[in-house]
């Protein structure tokens, strides 16, 4: 399978349409736009059988994307507008797949101390949680309040625990009737960083856009839906070097006209080659924005507070 | 029963001794001190009957406490000599429990956003875990060498969930043969404060030394052996004044002569009266040192290297 | 002079009336006061002779407080109501002090790594800043608009230099009109932490509330006027105790009547007894909410909107 | 001038070399190598005349490079070691500046609020600083002991003050021998990330290696020898793919031999075309190790331990 190197089903569809050079429609994949206002778009991709499902590698089920072009530089009045959009469409996606006092329990992916990886435990953070409320003060919780708790279980590498393996003792003890994940994304595109939220109903391969996947934590492996809230926080640096090139080697094609050298070397996938030669082994290099300390505290407040409202 | 507001049995011993003026030892608790150096004590305190258990609240086991004067001002080289006379306390008690290849799941409780509340999930992050190297990759795995995993499942404030229930669904689903719990606890002496460790084989009640009971975290509802390791980082508020206040009674009675008045007053607990006179209801208060930032570190140094060095 | 131990000009002025049994007002310091609302009360005192300085130890000039009560949980509509309230009174004081367009530095007090300490810091790090824009980028600063710098200059623990020396280099370099001096304060009620904004224009006196006193920062020192905003993050454990043995005292004497021996211990200061007897030396002890961490982000909140809206 | 785009001296002369293919080495620049052992390599270069001067755009003056294969993977027992050999070239190069008593203000550069730039004011922090203590406990200090100061004065673009017009004051205030400044810096390598360290006698141009120049910090603007100690932490994502290109142009180059074209292309700096064609500009992207955030912890030791070792 092509390697896509990103965990938008938006831009896997792309990457797939260009790399096949197909001008019409995958067959098996549905989509529409909607422009919110002038710096808000809605993507709504659906896969809907396994052509799809093979074609770019994401599950059969609904794939949102809001792009919020201003989501990095968002002030308080800001983030409320952006947390009520991304509630809507939670809220719709939610309506799907449990009933309005169903208990939801939210999952926040990642690491805490490493920055880009951290928005997960911090939206966990900010989630109100009534679970232990009807246990220990009933009088304060109102009548048909949907049952919310929330964990931030660690990753793999300081826990040693599949997140899948903790996720399925806690939800079968516990049994919640779905599940809410909140993951930080890698993404192809720069642009995208902080300013994309994928929503989708199809759960999540944790570590899959980076080339590390994990097991997944989806209905198959855990017995409940799974909706899951993701954020790109990084592009991997080999990808942009490999985007990057490619976008040289067209220029050159465009002056130099044909070249059969340089169509060959188009039609191979660099990724590995300039890992190798270009980026050394022992660090897991990222691309990101300098200010990423601050834009993970804004999208964290967006993504905890569109959940707060969507429960 | 009596309300000891301390974590540490030698603590609680003390003052069931004192409240019943008993010079002679308690039936059921045999106690052993040990000077290691001049700044570095250690005291083993064994609960031995029902009668012992009942008499200070504590169940049947072993308690042992590490004094260390200096651990608050420790240096990396004292920092690596307590680690190691922490390590070989938990050795001793880790080998009454589990053989030496035995799988360890190591749990730091509290909540990282709460400095004083924040050593578990501190040392947590620096436990040096191998369980899933043995999956990913074996090769770097010494043959024989002890699985070891480590989780900082959060506090029930911020997960809605009993600690207990998580953690049963992950011992369920990974089966480790022991859990090594790591907490925060609460004292009744400021002295004690970033200078005490308390190692105990009885499992360990969340929030008990504040009042804030939770469900109980020990072999009876696990199904396998429980180690704690708790270091005091709070004396509550209203413990203080009340310690202070008695012993300001005793200087009115010592001058005074007897005094009826002051002697009833002596016998009662003022406890409930001091929170409700002079503490106000919204805040959790607590007496903490200025630099209770720099000492959490310390500490949890200290402990992620004697649990590594024991592992 | 009586030994306040807090930086509240209103808790000294009561304090003095109740130690020297006064009824009416003391010469030389004028009160009025404001319910804005049910929750929220401003308390306007002026000292304006040298009776009025010399009875509570704080310079001439204007005390303004603001009580509001919900403080400690507010959510972002009510941080903006509150940063409202406080800008009007700072805008009130600096119009006394500064034209429209004249240059303010404001500086952040405190240690950024001492959770209750870092209020002034964190302060400045949201201060909208103009001055480097002005040099830089000229086109996007309107017209007549204020030039604004910010500094946290650290603490003389850390330093070690005095902050006076530091604020007078920058000042005589740098020339602005007026100083806003940001700072955590020392206060004797558990009450007023994380609920009072203290704002004034006779500069402050760095850790004058714990007995740490270092060189002020004022108009005599940096020959331009200071307005300094402090809010009380801490209750210094020995004044809490203290505290609590009056009341305590006052409670055996309404019972007990006549006693002389507590009519003598009443009129005593046991702050130095206390602190030897019960305290050890080696911490700065402070009680303080649990909650702290939390706390210090919303009040950082509200000081830094207020002091970007005054400006 | 060429733009470097790097902030080691050594990077600056071989891309001089390289860029005017040089075999020999360049008039004004000397350099000699030394390896401490396996992993630890030092490079001392000194630029002795102003055509050094000018063929790489740094000052007159010495540089020194510590190479630390494993810096990044360093225990305590490293750490300790590079501190060690730190201090030693520190030394050497005080010595030079100043006497032994001669009193000197640690100066950490960069913004503590953003991971990769956080490295100075980490530093500072840990400095043992002496001046408060023979002002106020004289008692502590020894004779002879020299006299230590420390500030982080924050970024322009959160202070809105030229750091040189910070330190200037104080300078101008309390008299220091001689500064050290630590700062993070840029390189052209994802090798040198916290394994290099550079040390300089000849000040600092803060930004310089991210293209946004400030003024200089040094003997010309304070008046005093300026020693610097800089640790890259960052690569621009654009140098990073500029440098990628050219290795691939070469490749092409290789390959396809001679190649108008091709040649063209390389002799051109494609830096600006990369950055405006593939970058957006809202952000400052930079590549970095996804472990940042512990790197920098590891790296802000060794140069703490290694001043307080040589001072």
């Amino acid at each position: 399978m092509f390697n896509f190197r990103t965990d938008l089903a938006v831009e896997r569809r792309d990457l797939y349409q260009k790399a096949n050079n197909l001008e019409e429609k995958i067959n098996g994949i549905e989509s529409e736009k909607e422009e919110i206002e002038e710096n808000i778009k809605i993507e709504r991709v659906k896969i809907t059988n396994e052509e799809g499902e093979k074609a770019i590698g994401k599950p059969i089920g609904n794939y949102i994307t809001l792009d919020i072009k201003k989501l990095k530089i968002a002030q308080e009045e800001e983030i409320e507008k952006y947390a009520n959009i991304l509630s809507n469409e939670l809220r719709k996606i939610l309506d799907i797949h449990v009933d309005k006092e169903g208990e939801v329990l939210v999952v926040g992916l990642g690491n805490i101390y490493v920055t880009p990886d951290a928005l997960g435990p911090k939206v966990v953070n900010d989630i109100e949680i009534t679970r232990h409320m009807k246990k220990y003060y009933p009088e304060y919780v109102k009548e048909g309040a949907r049952t919310i708790s929330a964990i931030a279980p660690g990753v793999l590498g300081t826990t040693g625990i599949e997140t899948v393996e903790i996720l399925k003792g806690i939800v079968d003890n516990i049994h919640p009737k779905l599940l809410i994940v909140v993951d930080s994304l890698a993404s192809r595109s720069i642009e995208r960083i902080s300013s994309t939220v994928q929503l989708s109903d199809t759960g999540i391969v944790p570590g899959a856009g980076v080339g590390n996947t994990r097991a997944q934590i989806s209905h198959d492996t855990l017995g409940i839906p799974v909706i899951s809230i993701g954020i790109p926080t990084v592009v991997e640096t080999a990808v942009l070097v490999n985007d990057s090139l490619d976008l040289f080697i067209e220029k050159l094609q465009q002056e130099a006209k044909s070249n059969d050298y340089l169509n060959k070397l188009k039609e191979e996938d660099n990724y590995e080659e300039i890992k190798e030669a270009l980026l050394p082994n022992d660090y897991n290099l990222i691309v990101t924005p300098k200010e990423i300390d601050g834009l993970i505290e804004n999208m964290s407040s967006v993504v905890s507070k569109g959940i707060n409202l969507a429960l």
